[in-house]
């Protein structure tokens, strides 16, 4: 049986959304999941949820990463917070998986250093899926674990992307894309035409540029851009839906007929909302780190709690990490590299 | 009276759009429009709207530039296109103004070498505005006009984008922000770091760095970026904004409840609708070259046309360019740049 290393005290809620979304997935993935955080505000919630799970597990954190320590800081100073205690008990082989929806940065130097990067690899990724318009999902890769990255930096997500997207969307031969502002090999700035030129010579199923729409438009599968504009993009989606899901509901609101309408249209928004709805992926690995490391939004509810600790077992089962080594280290790769 | 010289092949449906929104403005702001293309078309479309309007007139143009025209090879083989001899009735002093909803990199060309670029500019930036949440606009300067600038071009955006958004939104010391990924000083690229240590000594009123999810925001007027960031920024944005739209169609006609919701609601989709039209804005300016150029998006209607001459009707009224020149030769700007 999987065991998954859940900081408990990562979302914004904590611990109530990651207790109920860890409980959720032991029961449904048959998971063991270690509570680690405070035990009475944990224990106080597995009360909540009825009798005792033999799945879940509370292991005592002392301290707490909240979302406005500065992320280094938080790394250095924090030694026993509930992040760092999760991330031990992976580095010492309690648990196979680490999950965390908290402070994303200090999340990502507690995994990175705790954990140790892949020996291959050499920066890590955030890699995040975006729903697509044919039903599907497009995976982002970095949305902000780097910046400045160089050609040889994009070709390793490429090849990190890839593998994630074959083990958690089951796909056999994803379409891995550079982004970029027009679809001619020789558009882009210097970044993305030299990467251009070298993801060419690798095994990847590279299917050249694409631009900022076809992150949603579904025609290919994992998009590859160094982390700041991976940021950028998924910070200013995330901006944008919210904006007109606002603006939508004022209208709605403002006449008595469109009320009622809204009202005879709930089913449609409900189902929107769904084919919408992020928590359904979960949360976003950071791939290159030892062992699989999910980071979950801020926000994240038990759903996204769950789907996160759901991801990080596909990872564990999926030897994401074994082929993400394995293929590092082709020569067609290290050539490009 | 202000004299437009437009592009009258420029969009997709040219030149129905075009001569509509020619006819529109001309009516409407009191203002002069030369419309320049193939004069049998171009008649065509002005019998349909009845009787003659003695504020527009026909220029001949032999040849027109198609969207997949790659930009540079249709600037230097393409030079009695309509965009050409638009751009040269402006250099010439018969027009004061370029308006094209043409090939966005060709129209770019066109401009940058008929009309050649203001003395104190190094690279022409595209300004576009984005609906805010609080009912304004918030313009992203540069978005694709060049790549890989570096921290004094970001500096000369800045600057043409405040001067634009003053003569345009009328705000009288609109708020100036960098784009990145983390409010704090030291977050975002190497290219950011540099450039905020430059802004700080503008007389630019300057409030630090933003996130993407601030474009929507409306808590800032002016968010400065790199072209290719920009340009993903803007396409990634309108890419969702389909995909939603779409998506809630869907769900609206899925059932007879919510097809009558639907129906109910009409009045609040249609206010919806014109409050995220980009159409309002019409276009986005070319900041830099000598003359004020509005280049439009190649799916412009009548509306956006119209718009897009007003624009650049209240860039020749506003003096935008003579404010962009005196600015950037301040002392205190020029040592920042």
């Amino acid at each position: 049986m999987i065991t998954i290393a859940l900081d408990a005290m990562g979302s914004d809620q904590a611990p109530r959304p990651d207790v109920e979304g860890a409980l959720l997935a032991a029961r449904e993935y048959d998971l063991r999941v270690l509570l680690v955080g405070q035990p009475a505000a944990i224990r106080a919630e597995l009360a909540r949820h009825g009798k005792r799970n033999a799945s879940v597990e509370v292991v005592v954190a002392s301290d707490v990463i909240t979302m406005r320590d500065p992320p280094m800081q938080a790394y250095r100073k924090k030694k026993e917070s509930s992040a760092h205690v999760a991330a031990r008990l992976v580095r010492d082989g309690k648990a196979a998986a680490l999950v965390s929806a908290g402070n994303t940065g200090a999340v990502m130097a507690v995994a990175r250093f705790t954990l140790g990067m892949l020996p291959s690899v050499a920066r890590p990724a955030l890699a995040a899926p975006f729903p697509t318009a044919r039903g599907g999902a497009c995976v982002l890769i970095d949305v902000g674990a780097n910046v400045d990255s160089r050609p040889a930096h994009l070709v390793q997500f490429a090849v990190m992307g890839e593998i994630y997207y074959r083990a958690i969307f089951g796909t056999r031969r994803p379409r891995v894309a550079l982004l970029s502002i027009g679809e001619e090999e020789m558009k882009g700035n210097e970044l993305v035409r030299e990467t251009f030129n070298r993801l060419k010579e690798t095994p990847i199923h590279f299917t050249g540029n694409v631009e900022g729409r076809d992150v949603f438009a579904g025609n290919v599968d994992v998009i590859v851009c160094d982390g700041f504009i991976g940021n950028i993009a998924l910070k200013i989606s995330e901006g944008l839906a919210q904006h007109i899901a606002t603006l939508l509901k004022q209208e709605l609101k403002r006449t008595v007929t469109a009320q009622l309408g809204a009202v005879l249209s709930r089913s449609a928004f409900i189902e929107f909302k769904k084919r919408t709805d992020y928590s359904e992926y979960g949360g976003v690995p950071l791939l290159g780190v030892k062992s699989p490391t999910v980071i979950g939004h801020g926000r994240s509810n038990a759903n996204a709690i769950k789907n996160a600790i759901r991801v990080a077992a596909e990872l564990v089962r999926g030897r994401v990490n074994e082929k993400i080594e394995q293929e590092l280290r082709l020569p067609a790769v290290r050539a490009a590299v």
